[in-house]
């Protein structure tokens, strides 16, 4: 029943046109042209439709199979899965020394997250997570870890984890009493208790490896005193030891004390396993310098971060495609203005303003999140660039826009499953029509890796003064050249304008943010997420402008008109809700803090 | 595991303090008092919290069973509802003739239907449904129907449903194809397929009588040609000729042709039937005259409205207690100006702003939207005054509030749901802590008894220009008067004022709405939905600082200092909303209808 074609159009006219991307890879030493990326594109796109979504009401249906420690995935997942890490396609950005195609992160981070999750989000999950434990591997630990594990994790052979939440620990991490205790020979004996863990057990893959946030004996309290370990599900057969220098790719089999205790019933992604894990003893090894575990686990959780954020776009993408499809063929009513098909006993409800209204919302809100999505990820390409200037702005960039990433987009993505689901009435109730699954599904994302508010303190909190605010400096400088570039321009004036005064109202609430947050920090808590989302407006905002500026050259052509068009209802529709963003922070803290808490 | 106390203290503090309902009820000719009200609302309480709560979650995870055409109930569900009607907490506003308390009807419409959803909504909308078919029949059915059917009905011993939808028409009755033969003997066969009928099928009671909407042969185009039939599953077992004065008290057992042919699989309230009936033939007698049924359809339309915006309320009372009360136990991080209790791992999350501003809005929402319900509830007792004007208000304002309440209040209670279910992070979305099935349960409330934006068309399209612009002035005296008799109070200030610019707001929107939409009808349908929101705000702006002007006299009291607080959460927080809303009234209808319509 559920229809879906991957956004093909949409990112080509992002990454040729808009972000003319081909130049900036190849400079950064990819080779990789627009054939490739358009192959690329185009086959996960395909490849994600006949495997991945044929299967995801089935998994919804189906879910996981706990028994005593063990869980089953459907036999449907497993064999997609297999038939995926063959084409390689779970691996695009890994290395092609490690078996992945070496292509740039942007692809990944973006195009595929975004058809992966669309398609598949229960699916999705566990390779995006394999790859997150690659990347922090490969960058921070040892030769011998890296050896070992580095290409099983990147063919999807293996999968990865991250272990951070405890049962009495998830936004503070700072309080959490997983232990590691160091051996002579440079092991860790891990023990403690993890919950919420994405994929931590399963039979998707032979093995399992864990990064586990844990402390040493002695460590500082707190954050600074955790150290991150690398904890596999099975150690090898002819395990002895303990050092990583006895591990042979002979089968893992034996037992190293991880086990799974449960299994968390949830609301959606029912297929996605949730796990509570034990840590007896286990065997580790640190990866990175000691009590350094947080930013390692802080790398791959703004990766993580991301791509819970293109969850917010992927399953509004199909959600959309869905609810239009179904308003395409349904009549009810007549168009106000008289009817449009008199032979029909109805018309389309499509002539229906609140049904369009309904539509664009989510269409506009999605695009225009892709567009800053695709900025970003070539952004997470940028940062490793061997020229200072150009390393150090994506940095920041991506330092400021993560947050506004996670919380703005799954937030939007949220709200546009809500409206879509609106839009087919009784229908989008109903499971036979695939939106209510997508409803569930989004859910999770605005509490993922961090909840929405916990992003919004991240963004007011750190990312505007942090870097001597040069983040913020890093947007600002390109922002106000674009607007005084189409001051004059009659045009662009009616998204130029708004923009403008969104800008000028942006710095303002920051000026304020930072003042009165530092003579009261309840001040800036009060308004970080309203303020968040402030932020994700003008982004959005200047997202919309650009793309009414390309589009403005090319009308006449029927998508860039629909661009415009869709900039126009951004502008008329959305933005407008500043205004109230704008008072609500400016309200301050006292109508929260004064609050009689006993009362509540 | 989930938890939850009537909000009785509030209840008392609405009915009793801000709106005075004894002496109303009592002019109405009511044997009600004081000590009459608090048993019902205690008792009712504590009826649902024990005998329909326990079940609530039980009945999500098990649902219905549909076997062939019958659906089978969980036995707990059939037990918990026969203990109800015993106890008469099914009928306490139907006659006592019938068999029912015959209490005022605010008492069922706000106080048991809020009770009733928060405790358990599958097992809520069947007597809901049962007493809306009792009260078309009392009111419009003839004698025979009456004495035959109406005190099975009131006592809970057959069931009722409303027949409307059929699969090409919703929204759009005009084009229904059921048909209503006439018989020589007075009755009709009728012969149709209506979708989505709720509790169209079950075996919680002996019998389902089904008001159904059918059109006889030559009956005028479009819902003008609508009769109205009650239409029972089961005829009686001495059932000869037709007529209905052949009916006797006899358990009825005959086949009447009306069937179930499926269950929809929903993405909540497991525990309500949504079936697919067939009427081949079925013998069915007429309510109301011939192509008279819409207005008759509409009278209990309109009560399942308010029943339904009800639900918008129970759903959010409840996940707001559940996330309250876990918050309440939950420790992570510390109070950013400092350790509250340092003896503690961690600081209580209610020094969070961020968590107080989700928790509050979802409070502040609920307990205005309850003050504008019990208004509503007041005013369904004055519609059936002697006293003409007194009855014509209330009819006015009945006609106003329906849409908006039924709109916005399920708007917010989805919205409150949401923030509450965000409060509890992972735990939210779990199964086990209850609140990710009040999430599923509340979503249905937005599609139900005709979609929200199809009640913003009908406040805007209809209830603000109809009756001769009457529904408006008649709440536009008392809140100007209102906000003019507290002008000049430094206390009132911080609410009178910018309720004062909401009123002039919305005064201002409403000229525009109805000048362009004489226009053209497109401006008036693309604003409506906003419009709706804005007069929402309006109204509950006019609660709360009602109740902030009666708290402000007793202040010092915890109770009436967070009213107070409330009320300043509202107007700081809630309120500033409008301004966006007005812009995108205000931004018209070519940013919608212009837009390509074959590029969405």
């Amino acid at each position: 029943m559920v229809e879906y074609n991957a956004p093909i159009r949409d990112y080509e006219f992002l990454f040729n046109e808009m972000f003319d991307v081909i130049p900036i890879v190849q400079k950064l030493g990819y080779d990789f042209d627009n054939d490739f990326l358009s192959m690329l594109t185009e086959g996960w796109g395909e490849h994600a439709k006949e495997v991945w979504l044929p299967i995801n009401q089935l998994g919804d249906k189906k879910g996981l199979d706990y028994d005593d420690g063990k869980i089953k995935m459907p036999e449907e997942f497993k064999s997609a899965y297999s038939e995926s890490i063959e084409a390689g396609w779970l691996s695009t950005s890994c290395k092609q020394e490690h078996g992945g195609m070496g292509v740039p992160i942007f692809f990944s981070a973006v195009t595929w997250a975004e058809i992966g999750t669309s398609t598949n989000m229960a699916m999705s999950v566990l390779p995006a997570l394999s790859i997150g434990v690659y990347e922090v591997l490969v960058e921070h630990g040892s030769k011998e870890l890296i050896d070992y594990f580095a290409t099983n994790l990147a063919t999807g052979k293996w999968a990865g984890t991250m272990c951070l939440t405890e049962p009495h620990a998830g936004t503070d991490l700072g309080i959490i009493t997983t232990k590691a205790i160091p051996q002579d020979d440079g092991s860790y004996r891990i023990t403690g208790t993890k919950i919420f863990i994405t994929y931590g057990e399963h039979d998707m893959t032979e093995n399992i490896i864990h990064l586990v946030l844990a402390k040493t004996p002695g460590a500082p309290e707190g954050t600074k005193g955790i150290s991150l370990f690398l904890v596999p599900k099975f150690l090898p057969s002819d395990w002895v030891s303990g050092g990583v220098k006895d591990l042979s790719e002979n089968l893992m089999s034996d037992d190293n004390g991880v086990t799974c205790s449960g299994s968390e019933e949830k609301m959606g992604i029912h297929a996605s396993p949730t796990c509570v894990m034990n840590f007896d003893e286990s065997i580790g090894w640190r990866v990175g310098d000691l009590h350094n575990g947080m930013p390692l686990m802080f790398q791959m959780m703004n990766r993580e971060r991301l791509a819970t954020g293109m969850m917010g776009i992927g399953l509004a993408e199909i959600a959309y495609q869905n609810s239009l499809a179904w308003a395409k063929e349904r009549r009810q009513g007549r168009d106000l203005k008289g009817p449009q098909e008199p032979n029909e006993s109805a018309d389309n409800i499509l002539v229906h303003p609140d049904v369009r209204r309904m539509l664009l919302e989510a269409k506009v809100n999605t695009e225009g999140s892709r567009a800053l999505a695709a900025w970003t990820g070539i952004l997470l390409d940028q940062m490793h660039s061997e020229d200072i200037e150009e390393a150090e702005m994506a940095e920041a960039l991506v330092a400021l826009f993560t947050p506004i990433v996670k919380a703005h987009f799954t937030d939007l993505g949220c709200e546009s499953v809500n409206t879509c689901m609106q839009v087919m009435g009784g229908a989008g109730y109903c499971t036979e029509y695939g939106v209510e699954q997508f409803y569930r599904d989004v859910r999770i994302s605005k509490i993922w890796e961090g909840t929405n508010g916990i992003q919004a303190l991240d963004l007011a909190g750190r990312k505007i003064t942090h870097n001597m605010g040069k983040n913020l400096r890093y947007l600002m400088w390109p922002l106000t050249e674009f607007i005084e570039n189409n001051r004059t321009i009659p045009e662009m004036e009616e998204f130029n304008k708004p923009l403008h005064q969104g800008v000028r109202g942006l710095q303002q609430l920051t000026l304020l943010m930072i003042a009165e947050g530092q003579a009261n920090p309840h001040f800036l808590a009060a308004g970080a997420t309203d303020y968040c989302r402030y932020f994700g407006n003008v982004l959005l905002g200047y997202m919309w402008a650009k793309m009414a500026k390309i589009s403005l050259e090319k009308s006449g052509d029927p998508f860039y008109d629909a661009k415009i068009a869709s900039a126009r209802y951004f502008f008329k529709r959305i933005f407008p809700e500043t205004a109230g963003l704008a008072a609500r922070i400016q309200s301050g803290y006292k109508n929260l803090m004064d609050y009689p808490v006993e009362m509540m």
